[in-house]
């Protein structure tokens, strides 16, 4: 159930209740796609860093270990020891993407997987039985991504089958929470928008979805390609046609500043790698811009990552440190580093919130834009 | 200053005090090569698995970041924000056997940085400079780690010369300790025991340096090729010519089983690689016996790694899900799994010292000396 608090313009306060708890919006999540934070994080951590939901790779836990297994052990809740909301996305965006794609047929897709190569086929009805298999508190959706550029025609074509893989995702979610032995019996259903960059199929698109009253609505195929400016409007042609008491995700998405446009365009939720693998590679988000540790002028650097940050990294250890940990190659660097940026992004969606609680937002926004994108 | 509290047979409980904290003793050392526990722990992490003593290597740190780097950064306690006691080798075990060693002479060593390949060289002045660039708590001689097993000539030789390079480490740490502005004025100096596996030669060599009244022994040059009986003899036959009130310390060892045959032979002080080493390809130590977790049969096994252990691994996270985080490359794997098995060897001593303080050593000893070491 999501509760419209407050809106400044078209940026919204929510809550979203869900059997796994209450996330306060807008949110970020956190991605776990093996069923851990790459960098060493544990569920522990999370909780410690300020995540309010974690999402997991449906496609990447369906190879391995196999979803029955995790659904043998009780879910992913009991597997990966966070109580939380958990998301899983839909499989479909790694078959396209990562796995090698092999066809796509109404019924769904065949491809290889990438840590054998045996062929495995996944449509809607697969792709709900394994997110049912993981007992995530939200399922994505089977859906098509299709890449920017894409000609119009195919991404008509693409736009309405899955708008047919939508129907049969939530026929066979409702037939699955219905079952009395399913890991998540409450499990939610989010739709997603597609349509790449033309507005009319994503207006049109968004129009159908919305009909069916799922529990949250996604916009899909964006960050993938296209200019920032074309995401940016996008979002501002759907967004009027997106029900207004649903929570809305934009996919895969981004850098603090595509976050806080995307905010003020009336988002609610957001994901990326990027936090994670730019800390990986010593690259941190701070409130005054991007550093990149492995710049030699932090080597007698005493300070912390960020002097106006609060996370166990800059509160316990010096840029000239984790510094020296990334040239020893010690692990303890990208942990060190992937906790800071995700507490970084946590916290920023925390300031966000505060900041539309006060109804400070748009000078919230208009100060921290660009400066939090800029590498300094 | 070490106060013997107990004895049962020669094994002692103890205390080392230090500038840095007091020691409990029978202790083990957990091992930070590079100012960082591989496997992506930090100082605040050590405290809680119950560490009290950090080791650092030298010559890693000499030659990356360079031990000047971390004198003018404050010492090794301000970089690696450890605040107890922290022990550095003297560097000599790593250039005799991971650099490239290029010639010995009366003077030092002459060797080729592993890092750049640049010569450097390294004598007794040498380490005790770096040592006392990096403050730690306790400085180790400079000594030459002769493989098992060795000609008698040739380790007689070489064991005068490391005991006439021990003055010198004598002298030239006296005069750093006196200098204003070291990092730590108080630095602290052990001798150690060399010999190879012939007794005469460690007895007498022991009998030397024992005149010199450092602040502890070490025994140095066992566990490197010679079967585990030359070392438990070895180490019955000096430990009544190492003072009663110094620490006694037994260099690079071991496996569980080598402890406690060790701690009943008189030795206070341990460090070794092999638990964060096994811990990293998933060989776990329990009170059980030694586990493999690669093993299929962990595949679906909710329990703990060690259902009587209360780390922070096992309080959180089954076998099944650190099995699956090998499987699929998650560096957190790793970071549960060094957690647990320096948590194992920190409580064991924990064991050790209950036992002794209740004059039950030798029953748990017998107990567990066999069972610890076995694979199950």
């Amino acid at each position: 159930m999501f509760r419209l608090i407050k809106t400044e313009g078209n940026a919204r306060r929510g809550e979203f209740v869900t059997p796994h708890g209450t996330v306060q919006t807008p949110a970020f999540q956190n991605v776990a796609t093996c069923g851990a934070i790459k960098g060493a994080l544990d569920a522990g951590d999370l909780k410690a860093i300020g995540c309010q939901q974690m999402l997991c790779n449906t496609y990447h836990l369906h190879v391995r270990p196999g979803d029955e297994l995790i659904r043998e052990l009780g879910g992913l809740h009991r597997f990966t020891g966070w109580q939380g909301p958990i998301l899983t996305d839909s499989g479909g965006f790694q078959v396209f993407s990562l796995a090698g794609l092999r066809k796509i047929k109404e019924e769904g897709v065949t491809f290889n997987s990438h840590v054998d190569g045996r062929h495995i086929f996944m449509g809607p009805e697969e792709s709900m039985r394994i997110q049912s298999n993981l007992g995530s508190t939200i399922a994505m959706a089977f859906d098509e991504c299709v890449e920017n550029p894409a000609p119009y025609d195919y991404a008509q074509k693409s736009c309405e089958r899955t708008v047919r893989w939508l129907y049969r995702c939530k026929d066979e979610l409702d037939r699955l929470n219905a079952i009395h032995d399913t890991v998540n019996p409450r499990q939610m259903l989010f739709g997603i928008n597609q349509g790449c960059t033309y507005e009319r199929l994503r207006i049109e698109n968004m129009c159908r979805i919305a009909s069916l009253d799922l529990d949250g609505y996604a916009i899909g195929g964006l960050a993938v390609g296209e200019p920032k400016e074309d995401m940016y409007r996008i979002i501002s042609s759907v967004e009027p046609y997106m029900p207004k008491n649903k929570p809305r995700y934009l996919m895969g998405v981004g850098t603090p500043g595509n976050i806080l446009e995307a905010v003020s365009r009336g988002i609610d939720y957001f994901d990326c790698v990027m936090p994670s693998r730019n800390a990986r590679h010593g690259h941190l988000n701070t409130m005054q811009g991007i550093i990149n540790l492995n710049n030699a002028k932090y080597e007698k650097d005493l300070s912390p990552i960020d002097p106006t940050c609060d996370c166990p990294t800059c509160r316990n250890h010096s840029r000239a440190y984790i510094r020296h940990l990334f040239k020893a190659k010690e692990m303890l660097a990208m942990r060190l580093c992937v906790q800071h940026n995700l507490y970084f992004y946590n916290t920023l969606m925390q300031k966000i919130r505060d900041a539309l609680d006060r109804g400070t937002f748009t000078q919230f926004k208009e100060q921290y834009v660009e400066l939090l994108d800029t590498r300094i």
